[in-house]
């Protein structure tokens, strides 16, 4: 329920004009979800993503994810196929946790990793631009985009 | 008519499964329609982010953007509270670029600045972490975002 | 697990285009999970639309909805108002199901009545004209949107 | 720049709480806004719907639609999946009007025809059941729908 109250709370702060930005709280409501997965799932063709961000996981102190095997080419019609990605895996699936990486927007916008809770809420995120303009490889790519959305929400390196 | 086109191409990729990654000729495409925007809009109630963005975009040698007064705080409802501001700066107006900054997700999620075309399409974006993270000024952190948008589609200072 | 187990079977049908439109099977998943739904939301300001929604609810031998005071006023900004009340009550409660109404589209587009599951997915709508040009009651309108949302999936009178 | 001064109003009146309903004024730029499309896209694998279409417009005296030539099998995987077709034409093509007819929800759901505009704004819409619950034609489904979309913003048959 924890979610559910500190998303009303917010609202009616915002509504009230009293809202001013996030709070420690929060961020840590957010650290207890992901730390008390139990079911953790990565919506993919192939296990490279995988390997990586069950690497960052492990780093953070978190628990691991599994591979959720979906053709998710068709998320590219999307406007955020990156989201569109992890709905798929949240309509197919039973899970708490969804970790989903695809293009941010049109193409040429780069990449957007997104973690997203079990009604499909936001809970943080970490983005790239494109290879050709980045350069990195795809492991280096997907690595940094994980330590960014950990380290957003107040995660450190236990490892 | 060029993202048109560019889409449906990147869509046909995907769906024969011979898409290897953004291009340099979308990135381009990306950059010409914000080189050639001539109205841009940022919805806000108050003009601080404008300053900043507007003195962004001049160092990029980019058009400059006009404040759009629209009361967004309702957009913390929203799955993605950034793009919801942006939705209702597109609906509400006719423009060629909207540069909108909200929350990416959940309270304690962060912050999102999300570039979207006159179709509402997403060109670029930047993150930061909530302000009891990253305990950076508002200016701050809002230039941080426009310059990351920007780099990631390949524009460079020219100031 | 049903509902993603269908959603699963119906998506791998489409790809391998041997989907030949819905089944009775997948009629019936979704009226079970209406009928034993134990927790259902009207996300409302007042009590008008909860008493006649119960009132049909009651006639198709379907259990109650309770209202959860939100003031929704907000959702009038999004795109698919009637879905963002729905949204608003999915992220802000606990339940089962939730029925919202609200505006289709744009202003002049009249209303949709809509009913989402846990996860915020679609399991069956009514609509009406607006107001002006159907000239019903209130209660008439919301009475017919439900009757039409409910019979769309097969429920019968049972009073 | 009707729809965006009209959206603007809706929008303060919901604000202010003095919103009361769609007005005939909103209902006619709706209406004129179809009438003078120049550009009607139904995006189709193939051209029976199209035709359907083509029949109800002339019927209503309005203009008539082509098809766009998209494979939207992928938009199932959608929360909307005849809103994802219709976005997918959006995206891909420059028109000022888009026809699309999906599923509504979760398989089991029943269909939508959707109008949206230029900017993916919901103009119009008409539902059927599923064909196992109606037991209608292909062709006596896509006709009623029309009927309903276009008579619910008072449009009235002109032959």
């Amino acid at each position: 329920m924890a979610f559910e109250k500190m998303i009303k709370n917010a609202f009616d702060e915002s509504r009230n004009n009293c809202r001013f930005g996030d709070t420690l709280e929060e961020i840590k409501e957010i650290q207890d979800y992901i730390k008390n997965a139990e079911k953790i799932y990565i919506p993919n063709k192939d296990g490279v993503k995988v390997e990586v961000l069950n690497k960052v996981l492990n780093e953070y102190g978190l628990p691991q994810a599994e591979i959720l095997q979906i053709n998710t080419n068709t998320a590219d019609t999307n406007r955020i196929p990156a989201l569109a990605k992890a709905y798929m895996a949240l309509d197919q699936s039973e899970c708490d946790l969804i970790i989903a990486r695809g293009r941010l927007g049109i193409p040429g916008s780069g990449s957007l990793l997104i973690f997203i809770d079990n009604k499909g809420r936001i809970l943080t995120a970490g983005m790239s631009p494109s290879h050709v303009i980045h350069q990195k490889s795809l492991e280096e790519a997907v690595y940094e985009e994980a330590v960014e959305a950990l380290e957003k929400i107040g995660f450190e390196k236990v490892i």
